[in-house]
C-alpha cells in the first residue's frame, strides 16, 4: 500500500480549520428549517443518518468530501478488503497481518473479494452448522440424552462484548429453551456469580480466545471444569473451543468440538466470526445468525460509495473528524433509544477506542491531532433522567450519536394518553436531538440552554438480526475510515501489553510474599510496595 | 449561608495555575519511591486511598488544603446536613429546597444533624420492617398464601440507577430465594423482556416515583399493571409504592402499601432512602440494609475533616479539581477491579453528572472555569481488553480512578500457577495504575508508554453492605465537596427540562398525525419535520 499522509498535511485541513472558526448556528430562528432537515439526510442499507443537527453546511461537506478523496478512503477500504497487509507500523517490528472480518460476511457470491478467508469463513460455518443438527438430533447431547438449553461463553474483551452485546440485542428473537451466560472478568465472583443460577448438566461451555492463552480465560476455565468435575460430570462432553487454529486450546482431547478463528481478525472485530457465531446461532438458530451476516454485508458492500453523502459510515466518520479535530470535542456519547442495545455502547467503546486510541502514526511518528475520542453512552430514554444534565447544560460540549427504531421488537405495547410507548420513546430520542442544537433562551439563566451541541440521528424500522449486523458494520467500517484519515493503524493494540507485563511482576511477587515474609528492602521495586501499601502482602 | 466565591476568585487559584506548568513527573527513575507511596496514603472508614501516581506534590497538596480551607468545604458540608437550604440560585426561581440525604442515615444516635427528617427516616425503616414481617409470616401472601420471592422494581434515573448498582454489588448476600427485576426504559421491550421470564402470582411489584408523574415509569406500570389482570390476577395484591407524600401516586387503594421519600432528597442521592431500602431489605434483609446505612454514616461523619490527607472523600474532590481545572483533563474513568460493581460506574456517572454539569454559579452568572466531567468506565480486568488501549497510549490523557477489595464476596476460587483469581485481579489492579504512571521507553514507538496519566487506587478489605455504603457516600460527598469548590448547585437538574416539553410537543405531532394526514406545510415547526424526516409519520 502506498503511504498516506496525515490528517494535517492534507491540502484541506486548513480550509477546515477556517471553516471551524465559525461553524454553522444551530441557535438561530429557523435553523433547522425543512430545507436543512430533507437535504442533511443520508441513507445506507435500510438506515437514515438525520445529520441536520450537525455544526456544518454545504462549505463544511464539500471539504470533507475533499478530505474523504484525496486520503483515497474508500480505495484504502476496498484494499483492506481484498487482503493488504495494513496491520503494521512501516520500519518497526509489528503484528504485520491483514485486516479482514469483512471475509467473514462475504461469503454470499461466487466472487468474494479475497478468496482464501472466504473460503475459511464458508468452511467453519459449515463445520458449525453440522454442530448444531447434532445438538438438534441428541447425537451431542446432555448425560440423560437430552438437548442442550444453556451455553457459557467464557471470553473477555473482543471474546466477550461483541458476541454478549449481539445476544442482548437480539434476545427478542432468542429460541423459546435456550439461555445463554456470560463468565469474563478474572474476579473469582464473576464466575462464582453465573455458576450458582445454572444446572451444568444441560450446559455446554465456550471457551473462546484466540491466543488460546488469556490469563483470563484459562483461569476461568479451569473454575469451571472444576465445577463441572466436582457434579461428578465430564468437562469433555460438555466443553467447545473457538481458538485459532494451532494454539494451546486447540486441542481435540478436551473438547468436543473446536471452531477456528484467523489471525487476520482481530478481536474487537471478531463478532461475526465464529467468535459470536457459536452463540448466536445456538440461541437464535442458524438462520437468524445468517441474516445477521447478510446486514454486515451490505453495509460492507454500501460503504464503497465515494459520495460522503451517500455513506453513511464514511460521513459519520468525517462528522466525527469535524467534531474532534476541528471543533476540538474529545468525547463522543452513543446513546441508542432500544433496551436492547443495552451493551451496544460497550463494545463500540472497545471496538473505537482500542482502534483509535493511538498516539503514532502508520510511519511510527508522533501524531500532530488527537486521534481517537472517548466512546461512552447509555441507552435513553434512562440517560435523560442521569448524566443528560452535563451534556445540555454543563461546561464541556459531548457530540451525540442517537440511535433509534420505528417499531419495537416485542410489540408488546399499550396505547396510554394517546400514544404508545414506542412513540413517547422516538418523540423523546427526536426531542433530545432537536433540543441540544436549539437550546432555549430564558430569562432564569438556570433554565437557559445554550443550544449548538451537535449530534446526528441514525433510525432504521426495527432491530433485527439484519439490521443489527448493518449496524455493526457501520460502526466497524465508520472506524476504519477513521483511522486512515489520522494516518494510524487501527488494528494493534501495543497499549495492553505493559500492564500485562507488570501485572505478572507483581503476581511473581505475591508467590513469593507466600514462602517469606515481606519487610520492605530498600531496593524493593514499586509493585512490592504498592501491593504493602494496598495491604496485599 | 453566605456567599462563597467561585473557584477562580479564590487567593490560591493562582498558585495552582503555576504550580500546574511543572506537575510531578511521575516518569522519572525512582519517582514511584517508598516513601512517596507509604505517605500519599489516606484512611476513611475501612477505605485506603493510594494517591502516589497523581501528579502532584506536598506543595500542591499545601494548596489544595488552603483551596479546601478558604471555601470552607466542610463547613458547607455541615450546613448541608444540618438543613440549610442550599438547593437554590439566589435572586431566581428554583427549587429552594433542603440537601438532607445524610438524614436517612443519622438514626444511630439519639442527636442527628437534623431531628425532623432523621424521624422521618425512622418512620419510614419501622413502616418497612412491619411489612418485611408481614411478608415472612405471610400475613402479606401470593394468592396461594404463600411467601413472595420476586420484586419487580419500576422507576428510571435516580429510583432505578442506584438500587439497581447497590442490588447487583450485593447479590452475593441475597437471600436464597429472592430475586429483583428492574423495568425502566419507557421503550416497551425492556417491560416486555422482563415479564417474559417472570411468575407474576409471586411477584411484588415496587413502582417508584418521587413526583407521582414521571412518564416512563407510569407507562410501564401499565403495562405491568395489564400483564396482572391479563393473568387473572388483581394489581391491588401485588403493587406497592415508593413516593412523596401526596403525590398523584400516594394512593392506597392502588397499593397494598406506600412508603415516602421526602423534597429534601434528589432521585439521584436517594439510594439510602425508601427508593433503595425496599428492594434491598426485601432482597438481603433488614438487617442488611442497616448495614449499608451504618457504612455511609460512617463516611458523612469521618467526612468532617478538615485536614484533607484524612479525609478521603475531601482528598478526591480535590484531586478531581486539580485534574480538571488545572491539569486540563476533562473526563474521569472510575474502574473497580470488582464484577459486582459492573453497574456502580453508571450510578455515579448519573450522581455526578446531573450534579455537576452545570454552568452557572450559586448567583446565577456564567462560570468562568469548568465543572463536573464527564465520567465513564466499566469493571477492570475486562475493560483492560476493550478501552485501556486509549487510556495508555491515546492522545487523551483521562485520569482513572481504580477501585478494588482484597478479598472476593463468594470465597470461591482456584490457585493456578500458585496465584488465585482473587490474587491476579488485585495484581492487575495495582499494575495498571503503575503503568499509567510511569509509563515506559522503548525503541519502538508503538511500544513507547509516555505515562504521566493520573490516577489513585481506593482499596478495601471485601465488598460488603458496610462497605458498600461507605463507598457510595465516599462518592456522594467527593460530588458535594466539588460542587461547592465550583460554587454551584449540585442539588437541581433543570437541564432535563427542556427535552421534556419538546418531547410533549412532538407527542401532540403524534397524535395529531393519527387523525390527519401528514403534509409539511411552511409553517411547520421542527418537531414535525423530523418526525416525518425520520419516517415516523
Amino acid at each position: 500500500m502506498a503511504t498516506f499522509n496525515g490528517l494535517s498535511q492534507n491540502p484541506v485541513y486548513h480550509k477546515l480549520n477556517e471553516l471551524a472558526k465559525e461553524p454553522f448556528d444551530l441557535t438561530m430562528a429557523g435553523a433547522l428549517n425543512k430545507k436543512r432537515i430533507s437535504s442533511y439526510h443520508a441513507q445506507t442499507a435500510g438506515y437514515s443518518l438525520l445529520y441536520g443537527t450537525q455544526r456544518l453546511n454545504h462549505d463544511v461537506l464539500t471539504a470533507l468530501q475533499q478530505l474523504a478523496d484525496d486520503s483515497q478512503l474508500v480505495t484504502q477500504f476496498l484494499q483492506m478488503k481484498k487482503g493488504e497487509v495494513i496491520n503494521k507500523i512501516d520500519g518497526y517490528e509489528s503484528e504485520h497481518r491483514q485486516v479482514l472480518h469483512t471475509c467473514v460476511r462475504d461469503v454470499f457470491t461466487g466472487k468474494p473479494l479475497h478468496r482464501d478467508s472466504a473460503q475459511q469463513a464458508k468452511t467453519e460455518l459449515a463445520k458449525l452448522q453440522n454442530f448444531l443438527e447434532d445438538l438438534t438430533r441428541c447425537t451431542i447431547s446432555t448425560p440423560d440424552g437430552g438437548q442442550f438449553t444453556d451455553m457459557i461463553l467464557i471470553g473477555i474483551g473482543g471474546s466477550d462484548l461483541g458476541p454478549r452485546a449481539l445476544y442482548m440485542a437480539l434476545n427478542a428473537y432468542c429460541l423459546p429453551d435456550k439461555r445463554i451466560h456470560f463468565i469474563s472478568n478474572v474476579d473469582p465472583d464473576d464466575a462464582a456469580m453465573v455458576l450458582r443460577g445454572i444446572n451444568l448438566k444441560n450446559t455446554l461451555v465456550n471457551v473462546v480466545s484466540k491466543s488460546g492463552t488469556t490469563l483470563e480465560t484459562l483461569s476461568n476455565e479451569e473454575l469451571v471444569r472444576n465445577a463441572y468435575t466436582k457434579s461428578g460430570l465430564d468437562p469433555a462432553k460438555h466443553f467447545i473451543a473457538v481458538t485459532g487454529k494451532n494454539s494451546p486450546m486447540d486441542n481435540p482431547d478436551k473438547y468436543l468440538q473446536s471452531f477456528h478463528m484467523f489471525d487476520y481478525i482481530g478481536g474487537r472485530y471478531s463478532a461475526t466470526s465464529m467468535v459470536g457465531a457459536v452463540i448466536l446461532s445456538f440461541a437464535l438458530g442458524y438462520d437468524a445468525f445468517i441474516e445477521l451476516l447478510k446486514g454486515a454485508n451490505s453495509v460492507d458492500i454500501a460503504a464503497e460509495e465515494t459520495d460522503i453523502r451517500k455513506n453513511i459510515p464514511l460521513l459519520m466518520a468525517l462528522i466525527g473528524i469535524w467534531n474532534n479535530n476541528f471543533l476540538g470535542h474529545q468525547t463522543l456519547a452513543i446513546l441508542p433509544y432500544s433496551q436492547a442495545l443495552v451493551r451496544f455502547t460497550a463494545h463500540l467503546q472497545q471496538c473505537d477506542m482500542e482502534s483509535n486510541g493511538k498516539s503514532i502514526d502508520r510511519q511510527g511518528r508522533q501524531l500532530s491531532y488527537n486521534s481517537g475520542p472517548i466512546i461512552w453512552g447509555e441507552p435513553g430514554t434512562n440517560g435523560q433522567h442521569a448524566f443528560y444534565q452535563l451534556i445540555h447544560q454543563g461546561t464541556t460540549t459531548v457530540p451525540v450519536e442517537f440511535i433509534g427504531f420505528r417499531k419495537s421488537q416485542y410489540g408488546e405495547d399499550l396505547t396510554i394518553k394517546n400514544t404508545t410507548s414506542q412513540e413517547k420513546l422516538i418523540a423523546n430520542l427526536l426531542a433530545q436531538s432537536i433540543a441540544l442544537a436549539t437550546g432555549r433562551e430564558h430569562q432564569n439563566p438556570n433554565r437557559r440552554f445554550a443550544g449548538n451541541r451537535p449530534n446526528s440521528v441514525l433510525i432504521a424500522d426495527q432491530l433485527t438480526p439484519f439490521s443489527m449486523g448493518a449496524l455493526l458494520a457501520i460502526y466497524e467500517t465508520k472506524i476504519a475510515f477513521q483511522g486512515f484519515l489520522w494516518n494510524i493503524n487501527s488494528f494493534d493494540q501495543e497499549g495492553v501489553q505493559l500492564g500485562k507485563v507488570l501485572a505478572n511482576q507483581l503476581l511473581d511477587n505475591l508467590v513469593e510474599s507466600h514462602t517469606t515474609d515481606n519487610t520492605i528492602s530498600k531496593n524493593d521495586d514499586t509493585g512490592k510496595l504498592m501491593l504493602k501499601a494496598a495491604g496485599i502482602i
